[in-house]
């Protein structure tokens, strides 16, 4: 499979393996393992061979790098957790979907045409019971996804004799106390359990979506799988145009990483895009039609009140949450409390029963360096900590969003806000940014603070493209939005000391130090990007095995010198 | 004047002024007027247009964007500087260049065809004189320079009310204390003063230079154009090919802002590349021939010692600095310490007979993140230190080379531990790169590193571009890697509260939330590329002049809600 001329089905001098589980053997946990080439030295006038290790590295794309699975994007991707949601016995399986919406669809005949081949019936919990991995954790039980998400942070820590705080229970503990959580949804079956929170390695969010401009079913899961492929973590569908429902089913159906949504923008396109037409009813249903899709968490902007609506009008740049300015307009034009805040109960008992995570939306978010770090932002923040006790009554699992833009000198102070507001949930920011003045470099921009927020313990990270405030992304500007955020969330592991996360540095850097090209390739976020690179000034020699770096030519080359100081240390 | 498409003759919608000195009412600094579109209400039923004020940019293109200036790359800029320098009365025009290796070029009529046309006779301190801006500083007396870097620094601060602690005497105070440096070589008279140093904005330096691989005079003067026009502030000439004396003549002659250099490159292509050969003699004529020619500042790696060689194979990759590994190996063959070191004083009596600033090369700055904060690294800091004092002695202006390779969590010691050894002398870093797993990406990986160290108090970076490790950088990655440069030191000088900086972040956020499309390209660091990205999506709209911003279509977007709202709340 190609992708904008990159085969997305495999990563050079890579192969896909597997580590099992222990306290659950059908566990097949997916990795990366990168082959090395040997250090070559002459000793003695003779070649000598030094063979170098293989690098592990954390998979987020799934199936698709697998050859011994065969993808077919109109089947969709195996339903691997199908079983281990099947064993507990607490969910039963509908006749058909519930809500109101999705039966419409359904029965319009108009949309055969672009609806998902394979029609899977929704899963929900049996009457009394609750399915969210919060509750199994409070229960002390550690689930399949608890220790899939544990063998995954650890990757290959313990053969490498690697200490790791990251056990199964440990992940059970953190999700009980509800500083982590498992996005799964017992209708996402094909996504493989990840965990977002503090103590984990930092994950980074990818948003793909069509507007009413443009962009296409197929162009969207094409996205999806471009962003796995990249290193995306989870993947926000934020999609506004036509046929939500129909691209959303396809996007899941084909995703093997969480899967979110903003709710609030499909129901205000089905009263046309009139705020004041927006009511509970039509929410609530629009939360059941896409739980029972398999959506794993909905950002819900239920922190913002009637009473900050006067607030927005004191800021340089209002409000820049889609979400939060809806839902805003809503309690100005009703003169009434928000529905997501005055409902938020029942919200959660629809969650619980598929177990969807509610990702608290910022709406008040700041979107400039001068609306930082305000009024509007922490009070928000503090309804945001509100809510999130009243959904862990509900066993739900909670993460927090956050901003934006913020000034490096007011990054602290809004991780620190948000530990005490939101009780340690788990804080996921869109940056933030640290200044305003650079749109089309606003993925570096944002980089920088999210690579020091996510040091802080931010666990979650939502990744900006170059694109940002100017137009949507093109599949180039996502691969450049994910690499960016890549670098920024395992800058963030190195310095929290992430268990091992300095393993792959510490390769690259040997590779580079021998000049071994094709080793500082494949080891690299880019290989593909890296490779072009080197061969642009090398066009003669295309092997990359040059013993010099084309920065400073053969003459000049630190490494080469520093070599031949070794050897002629040695001597003395 | 047209590189790589680009007009780099003026700025959109922007003009130059001139401001001018008080103590010194000759002086003229050049700044740059972006004037701003008013934004348009519609008030009872009439149009009605609110002014924007116009937003001073500090201009680091010089003359290149005047067009009151008639450039001539074969006459050089003008010599702004040179009456300055003659009213002090202590230098004396040599007949000729006094440098043996300057006087064989110049005999040497082959070289006539690749020759700067216009000869300007060198200029030296008279006998006995001392010309450093330190020296005068520590005089007491406030310089031209001094008051034009002062106001360089506060644009127009005064005008808006904004309050500096930035006046002529503190900079000649910061000077004096050796806490910022000047540099200005009596012979570089067209460049543009400014001052680096921790109470400062955040200044960033670019390397250009050809290898023996490619490149050639007019691409190497292109590019150095380039730089200054994107924001450059001081640029490295690092060539290592052939006719570097002349083509850094063509460079010196034609470049607004400071020029260093690394007088060991060119040391070591005299004797062909053969380190053994290399003496003090060839370096000491080195260090004149340039000094003569106008460099502002010498990069000189004399704090790696013999006793060093041993830990430079205890790293990972070894020793990655260029001069640092040719003066190591020196030292190895040579069973002798460095001559850098030994000489030292003599190079300070050379430096201050022209006001050659020295930068403290760091020749073991770790390589990877395995070696960050090594032995090898902090040891050669010390010996910075003990060189930095020496130097003082000497009234020559210092500034300490930093990393390099260093995880987050180790950036804050690297800036403690120069602070104190280095006697708060300004510090300068390449980078720091938090991660080595990004070839293709590390001018990403390195401006994290940069806005932290940046807003802990390092008062230059050194730019990185996205073809660091792999290649050298053509135009567009030297664009890339100034703009991600110039994102870090804003982002630090909003975070350190630089005065003023936050004018152009209000402006451009203002402009943002009032769909002032033009407004928000022409303050941004890069109005093409932002407008470019911009029309990408809106072909049919080629006016920029949406009331949306086109990632979320005209029905969802954020801040026109935002603006509904505000009216809403207005008639409640």
């Amino acid at each position: 499979m190609k992708i904008n001329n990159i085969d997305v089905s495999s990563y050079p001098h890579s192969e896909k393996v597997y580590m099992q589980g222990e306290l659950y053997p059908e566990i097949k946990v997916g990795m990366r393992k990168v082959r090395q080439y040997p250090t070559v030295k002459i000793e003695e006038g003779k070649r000598v061979e030094y063979p170098n290790e293989d690098i592990y590295i954390y998979d987020t794309s799934g199936p698709y790098t697998d050859p011994n699975v065969s993808i077919d994007l109109y089947k969709g991707l195996p339903r691997h957790r199908e079983s281990w949601i099947e064993k507990r016995g607490d969910t039963e399986i509908l006749d058909s979907i519930t809500s109101e919406y999705g039966r419409q669809r359904l029965a319009d005949s108009s949309l055969d045409e672009i609806r998902f081949p394979v029609r899977h019936k929704p899963r929900r919990a049996a009457a009394g019971r609750n399915v969210t991995q919060m509750h199994y954790a409070r229960q002390g039980v550690v689930t399949p996804e608890m220790e899939y998400a544990a063998i995954r942070e650890n990757m290959d820590n313990e053969a490498r004799g690697i200490k790791s705080h990251i056990t199964p229970e440990f992940v059970r503990d953190e999700v009980a106390a509800g500083r982590a959580i498992i996005a799964a949804n017992i209708n996402h079956p094909e996504a493989e359990p990840m965990v977002i929170g503090s103590a984990f390695s930092v994950k980074l969010n990818t948003n793909i979506g069509n507007s009413a401009l443009s962009s296409g079913i197929e162009e969207e899961i094409s996205k999806a799988v471009w962003s796995c492929y990249w290193g995306g973590d989870t993947l926000m569908d934020l999609s506004t145009g036509d046929n939500i429902h129909e691209t959303r089913e396809w996007i899941i159906r084909n995703c093997p990483v969480p899967v979110g949504t903003v709710p609030i923008y499909q129901a205000l396109e089905k009263v046309n895009g009139d705020v004041k037409k927006l009511t509970w009813e039509i929410y609530r249903d629009t939360l059941i039609e896409q739980a029972e899709q398999g959506v794993d968490y909905f950002t819900i902007h239920a922190g913002v009140l009637r009473e900050h609506a006067e607030l927005v009008g004191q800021r340089l740049t209002g409000c820049v949450s889609r979400g939060g300015s809806i839902m805003t307009q809503w309690c100005v034009l009703h003169q009434q409390e928000s529905f997501l805040y005055t409902h938020f109960d029942e919200i959660c008992e629809i969650l619980n029963k598929y177990d969807v995570a509610v990702s608290l939306g910022d709406g008040m978010r700041p979107g400039s360096i001068h609306d930082a770090n305000d009024r509007a932002q922490f009070l928000e923040l503090e309804v945001l900590g509100e809510l999130t006790e009243k959904a862990w009554k509900h066993d739900v699992q909670v993460i927090i969003e956050g901003p934006g833009h913020v000034p490096m000198n007011k990054i602290q102070e809004n991780m620190d806000k948000q530990k005490r507001s939101c009780h340690e949930a788990p804080f996921y920011t869109l940056g933030p940014l640290t200044t305003d003045i650079a749109p089309a470099y606003d993925h570096i921009t944002s980089a920088i603070g999210a690579a020091i927020i996510g040091n802080l313990g931010t666990a979650m990270i939502c990744y900006v493209t170059p694109k940002e405030h100017l137009s949507l992304p093109t599949l180039g500007d996502v691969r450049d939005g994910v690499i960016a955020y890549k670098i920024a969330a395992h800058a963030a592991d190195l310095a929290k000391g992430h268990p091992g996360a300095q393993v792959r540095d510490n390769a690259l850097s040997k590779a580079r130090f021998e000049f071994r090209w094709k080793d500082q390739f494949n080891l690299s976020l880019d290989p593909a990007r890296a490779k072009q690179y080197y061969l642009e000034s090398r066009r003669d020699a295309p092997d990359a095995d040059d013993k010099f770096c084309t920065m400073c030519g053969p003459n000049f080359c630190a490494m080469r010198i520093s070599q031949n100081i070794s050897e002629e240390c040695e001597k003395n």
